[in-house]
């Protein structure tokens, strides 16, 4: 029982699942899994299993809020209930999931809808590696019949940028892409930046794919909005309690598969972006600075912080 | 016989030859080519068929001052003379260009001599893209026994900071390559931001490999020393009298090869790094600010400008 | 009955009535009006009503927060109540009027008595445009016996600094005024900069007269505190949900009379300028960071967002 | 009884008793004494002894929003009881106090451990003066085992820094002192600098010992992060309603002690750092940026305004 | 024969004449007549004559470096020659204003010819105030068939930009009036900014009409090129030794004509643009950093530090 | 004979000598007894004692461009004159030697002069440390008339702000003396930062006294003057060969006599001031910016670059 949600962590710790968003949904389904697997016969039992799951699956990566919130607030519905059957308790940890997943969805849908209004007729907006939410968003105001065009980067090493490059230009967008270090080139015919975020700090930082920090400080320096799109469960809970978000470093194969022997690489997987550079964080409570993510999160979502 | 120096003037412009320096030295010898073929019977003749060939030349890419100042100097040679044998000025034709080179390569043993007094012990040295003066340099400095490490980014599209890095394996000294997008990731370890040139303009800013400028931003933001190496005669007159320093735009093959039919590139090769960014510009006279390098130029090479 | 609102809402979209706050007056009596001559019969008709009038009242002009903020108040007064009958109701509405108007009054003068102790002895202070709240608040230091001085921009195109300037001299103010354009000459004789607000969004972001953004950028430049004065009902509950603010474009006329014809003109009325340049506004809260502006309204005035 | 208090008073506006937290503590303790030797007879009179002492304790240093709250909520406490038996009401008095200065004990001990995780190992911490909490901080590092070490200005004029010098040292830690100047030649050594503070502003600026603001300055212009570490009972509610923070000017002795007669002196005790100086403010409710401090004490510490 | 020149120093000082270059001719013919009327009978006397004339010249305006370096040039070529006969020492001056003139002339169109190659097809140009050179460049740009259009500032107190605009429509450009408040709104439109100048510094700083350093500042704010238009005459060689350029100080009368009594006004009519802001100064030697001024005058013009 | 100049460099060494003139004085000293003592019989052999007196000079401190370029000087007019005989050539070292210092104090004098008129009435102005001929610059805008007042820090760790301040008051000019932390508080008082040089570098670097680039750093960020005095004989004409100003690392006992034994210190006495922190450079050839003394000095000093 256990071993099924070890395999899960397995392949999250693999990278075999990749994505903030995926990773999260892969977890929570574990957790459903172990908890109709599970053969304990109270409440108290139950969520010992529980705890044994999420303490295999937080293991599993080291930086995954939206994963770690998610697993939490499903933990904290079997606390908060008075219900002692076991059999009760594991659908209301399927209900729960549900629910999660739902509001995820929603989250989603309302943060696209919100961020189109911000793209103008007729504007140029720029974007960095690929966010499933920046894509829907774009979509969103496309498919509202906005005239606007977009400006991807590459997103080296692992090109996710051609990804989003290539969804852009199924949905009919017009669609320009350039290198990671050409950025300060076109910066000036651009309106308006738009990032992803794979989680958010207790300071209002963003950890973000690497190179976003950098495109932040050219926005800044030519005063153009910067953006960033986050459903406000990537908000890191231990940030508040001093943890520094731990930045991946990936392998160097990523970089170049076969370069010399002596040569030495550095991967890190994201950067961070401090608060004074980003306009605004378009979550599901709307627009709002990064400076106050910490008070929007403890208001919305007191369980995240027990 | 002008038929030999279109070909060059072809090749040139087909990219088939590369690097500002490498670009010079082959027209030069074009140049000497014909004027050992001309046949011409006077200096009035021999001087219009330099200039032909000096228009073919020329026209073969947009900016490439170093070239074009070498054509320049070669042919205010003959000017200058009294000598009406063609034979003679043909000698003269070579002599000057040899003088030339030889200056050339002078400059750059003085620049590495000089700025590898800029490499301290137990440093961290920046690089982007290929220079062979900087790589120079930094071999001077490790030769001399000067014990410091090097990042290298791999500079896309072409990545031509693999050159670089197997070159500096090949010397022994520690080197690291990155991504592009990493460098504000590394940058509060490095100790100093060194980079190539490919010309400077009379406003003292610094044309070079896409992606210097984002460098030379993030430098600042750290408060780094950035250097650029340069000879003088990378100096571009035109831009005195207001003409902009092209951008060559490259091939969109060269960022995605296979990429979708509907998605267009932008591919600038150069970008422009303003005067205010730059430390200093290490030349042949030593280290100078670049704000006073039209004054240095106008003092050391004044024929430049006429 | 809804053409007495129709002729209020086209003496606002005419700009026959200016000013946040005289707007807002306007607005509010009109809709006192229409709920004493609507003929409805029960609540739910007498909603319907006051609805149409609220569409009316919000199309006559683009950005009024406050209006808006006031007109939707006093309609969810009516909504939460249990009362049926329309008489009740339209002395429902007069109340939440009167309510509304008097706790207006009211913050405008706890934030002159808050910001006047901003003004010190001897001490220079720098307006722009015309702000009744803002020459309350020097006013109220004026009389409290504190000893300054103040300047004041003419304000092009409507001169309204003009208006500031006779309103305190009358105060016994000493007053100077100058062109838009001198406020950098002069900035290193001011201490504090105090302006007023048309409008705040979800960012933290302030609308004000055209110019108020370059002064604001002029004293961070030079080091000195700028602050806004804005009762918090000027926060725009749209910014929240992505909308722009809207900035008005008006006649050319106000800029040259009788220009030549082929001259184009631009002539926006105000401007945004950005959290980061605002020390603190000055609000019936007390004074506080741009930052947590959309905090203080959640916690302050929940049905602003409903 | 109430000479008692006076004789504290005097005590602390003489400056024997230094520091907002020994101030603090100090007065509570004649507080207290103050409530066990009342003659009240109900709960009326006792209250008005007690805002008696209050009186003549605030009026004893200008800026001590520590002791000033610390005072406020033991009586906000007596307020809110429906005791009338003065014994009794003593007794609270009591029990407040004693709850009160085991709270600010916790928080200290909460602080040093959320703190502590900023500490990276091998890096470099520069601090400044001498704060009871930034020592704790280290000292909990230090003891989990943390390799690092410690760079301290001296402080002048009262040398401040050679106290926390003497502290790090018997601790273990490897500590280098330097004069007050030399900050800006050291940066780029430094990781991160923490720091005490005296006080916070409802605009999240931060009041501490003079030298601080311009360490900020120094390590925003290096892009180093810069913590202040802070119980949040050190915010002071009167700057919401418009007060400066007073800056103590000292006697010119601390200087120079026998400085020529005609020589004028500036000694400011403290200075202001502005919000955007600040990466985090370490206190009791985890790191949060300093744009939200009033928002976390409004949810907190709701009496404080009061 | 002192009398004329004494009517034209009086014209000047009662702004009669405008405008640095109008100034200057004025000057000039002043002292070519008076050079014609003199009755002294040797070259002694003959200077001592145009001395005289020049002290009356120069207490005319404060500040006119262009003026005073044209008198200035003449008188030297006097003291040059070897000459003692008046009727030749006059015609030599009659000479040497001709020749000043001309060149005056010659490097206004050599300046319209080099800066209209600042200006692309498509781009968008903003000046301020009125410029003759800064017309002509932008009319050569246009009869050379460039496509592109103009924002004038109206340039208040003088409304001098409606000048500009009337001009630039004549010659067929379009062209966009806006008040001086709303340049930071419309910048972002804006690919070049093209101000004249009154004079330049040995620092390099330059001093325009009133408003102009604004525009310098929003410029480089928004990362838009920033070139100033000047004859290398401009430059005033009292800067060199210490002394400020002086900014004079209009009639309050050009702000508002009939103002209350009480009211103060403050009216300089230039400002300083401190050198940093510019990208470079286009003068007849071409275009080059502000910086390097001093040295390019120094070469060029020694006469004007004697 | 060579015994004496080792004495004198002994000295030097152990900074019994100090103060950059002082230092050179003393060489220069040294150099003109070494020519008096030779036992040499020719031109050679008194060139090759006056050059072994150099080497041993040179050694005696890292880091001293004025006595360097002195010894230089007289060393060069000997290699320029045909004269063979000893006894002339010793008289062509003390006349050289009298030369230079004549030149020095005429610089100094001329220095005075010209930036006494930047020193406005009713200005405030800073200094840092003490420099003698910012002393005397102050004591000649004294001595004019103007009414002025002065800022000096204490400079830490030597107190030499002390001897400024007693200077100042024998000179009657008002005086206040700060703690070098308290510059930040006060900048906003000041109108003009004046202070002296060590060394300039060809990038146009200044290196002064420890704490200088602090207080360049705020004033910057206050936007006020910022000038430095320097003769143009502290150019450091090793820094355009690549080589880096040494910074010299003083005794701990300077900072804390008898600090405790595990206590490390950091004691540098100088830093260096980047050229974009400098409103100009004050010299004997006028006010300058920095960025173009590299020129200045090759076309004054051509004999330094030797």
């Amino acid at each position: 029982m256990v071993e099924s949600i070890r395999q899960t962590a397995s392949r999250i710790s693999q990278l075999k699942i990749q994505g903030a968003r995926n990773v999260a949904i892969t977890a929570i389904e574990a957790l459903v899994k172990l908890s109709e697997l599970t053969k304990s016969k109270n409440k108290k039992e139950f969520l010992e299993d529980l705890c044994r799951g999420q303490k295999i699956l937080f293991s599993s990566r080291e930086t995954e809020p939206l994963m770690r919130n998610a697993i939490k607030w499903i933990i904290s519905e079997i606390e908060k209930t008075d219900e002692e059957k076991v059999k009760v308790l594991s659908k209301i940890v399927t209900a729960s999931a549900n629910e999660f997943l739902k509001n995820l969805e929603d989250s989603k849908t309302k943060i696209a809808k919100i961020g189109s209004k911000r793209i103008k007729n007729n504007s140029v907006v720029l974007t960095h590696c690929h966010s499933s939410t920046v894509t829907k968003l774009l979509a969103t105001a496309n498919r509202e019949g906005k005239k606007f065009e977009v400006f991807c980067t590459e997103t080296r090493p692992l090109f996710q940028g051609r990804i989003t490059a290539k969804k852009l230009i199924k949905e009919g967008i017009k669609t320009t892409l350039i290198v990671d270090s050409a950025v300060r080139s076109i910066i000036k015919e651009i309106d308006l930046v738009i990032v992803g975020s794979d989680a958010i700090t207790s300071e209002g930082n963003v950890i973000n794919k690497i190179g976003t920090s950098t495109i932040a400080l050219i926005a800044r320096e030519a005063r153009k909005p910067f953006y960033v799109v986050s459903e406000l469960l990537k908000f890191d809970p231990d940030t508040i309690c001093g943890d520094y978000e731990k930045i991946e470093e990936r392998d160097p194969s990523e970089i170049w598969k076969d370069g010399p022997k002596n040569l030495l690489f550095r991967n890190p997987a994201f950067d961070i972006t401090r608060r004074d550079f980003v306009h605004g964080v378009i979550c599901e409570e709307g627009i709002i600075p990064p400076h106050s993510i910490f008070e929007v999160v403890s208001r919305k979502y007191k369980w995240i912080f027990q």
